[in-house]
């Protein structure tokens, strides 16, 4: 097995996908990209907005492909991959390569600095931590987020996510929370209804 | 003065901008939509991508239509509106309506949710809060959030602004800081260039 060699960013293949993610993780308790497939209503947003001329998210993946002759063993291709599967897939992409971390953003939007990116999910399977490619991940976010023009690359993480937290600030993220007092509000369920009035 | 009739929210006349989006508030210190147009790189960007077919963002305004031979004062239209301008213009809309303030928001991806809403700025000009205005355009996006099939209207509030954080409470908003311990972090300027390896 060896790392493919990708668009420039050194050992790992990011390919933004934009026109099919056929892959789940195979492996990990979360999150679970197979809910993009599995569950209705969230898999038909997220196709009709995720896949097209005009995406309203993207993703990064990082994918490793294997020597000549080498097996994939359990990660045997399922291929034609998982759209419309009601059951976990493999986590073999439409090339053949085995995808073993992603980053999911889209652009944000601030009336005091214009667009910006926003990592919102960051995964890599567990049998390939700590090799460096959620690092690799973040700095090929960054990237984009250079070449579209944003000064801010914003992401949250659960404070008892000691690894991410110390990782984040490692490469240089400030804790908004922290030193400006930033809260996270959610309104769902019951709450978004009646303030909708429904 | 009186409140616009609006498309069916009662008092106001809350508008979806995707075509224009021709005002400034000319009080208030924050936040300064006048950004949108005078920054180029930031307005240039917010063009782009909040007005055409296929917008990134959207912005709904609160505006008061004057009675018919009512003057406004200060707020004399400066039409047409202030696209190119380098200078902070009125709040006349470009119906001649007065806006009074605005909510922007921008759809959001979640692998486990999938499509949600994000308010990424409420702004009411300080001589018309207090009349439920706020609360009116948090309404209003709750709607477009159920109309649009997400699940979650999710938003950040400064710790300090203890106004906001009650109404968001009482309108059945949680601190999701608070109850998970979700922590805002961001990378910019020399991080994210170090981190893009430039």
């Amino acid at each position: 097995m060896r790392w493919g060699a990708g668009d420039g960013v050194e050992g790992w293949s990011p390919r933004i996908v934009t026109t099919g993610l056929g892959f789940t993780p195979s492996s990990g308790p979360s999150p679970p990209l197979s809910a993009f497939f599995v569950i209705p209503p969230i898999s038909i947003a997220l196709r009709a907005d995720g896949f097209g001329e005009n995406p309203f998210f993207h993703c990064l993946v990082a994918e490793i492909i294997p020597a000549p002759g080498e097996s994939q063993g359990k990660e045997a291709c399922s291929y034609p991959p998982c759209f419309s599967s009601q059951k976990p897939h493999s986590s073999l992409s439409f090339s053949g390569s085995l995808v073993v971390g992603y980053g999911l953003y889209y652009f944000i939007y601030s009336t005091w600095t214009g667009r910006n990116v926003y990592l919102e999910d960051i995964y890599v399977m567990p049998q390939y931590r700590g090799q460096g490619i959620g690092t690799k991940i973040i700095k090929k976010v960054a990237e984009v987020a250079l070449n579209k023009g944003c000064s801010q690359f914003r992401l949250a993480v659960l404070d008892w996510n000691k690894k991410a937290v110390n990782l984040y600030k490692f490469l240089g993220a400030q804790d908004l929370t922290e030193s400006e007092g930033w809260l996270s509000f959610r309104f769902e369920g019951e709450a978004m209804r009646e303030l909708a009035g429904r």
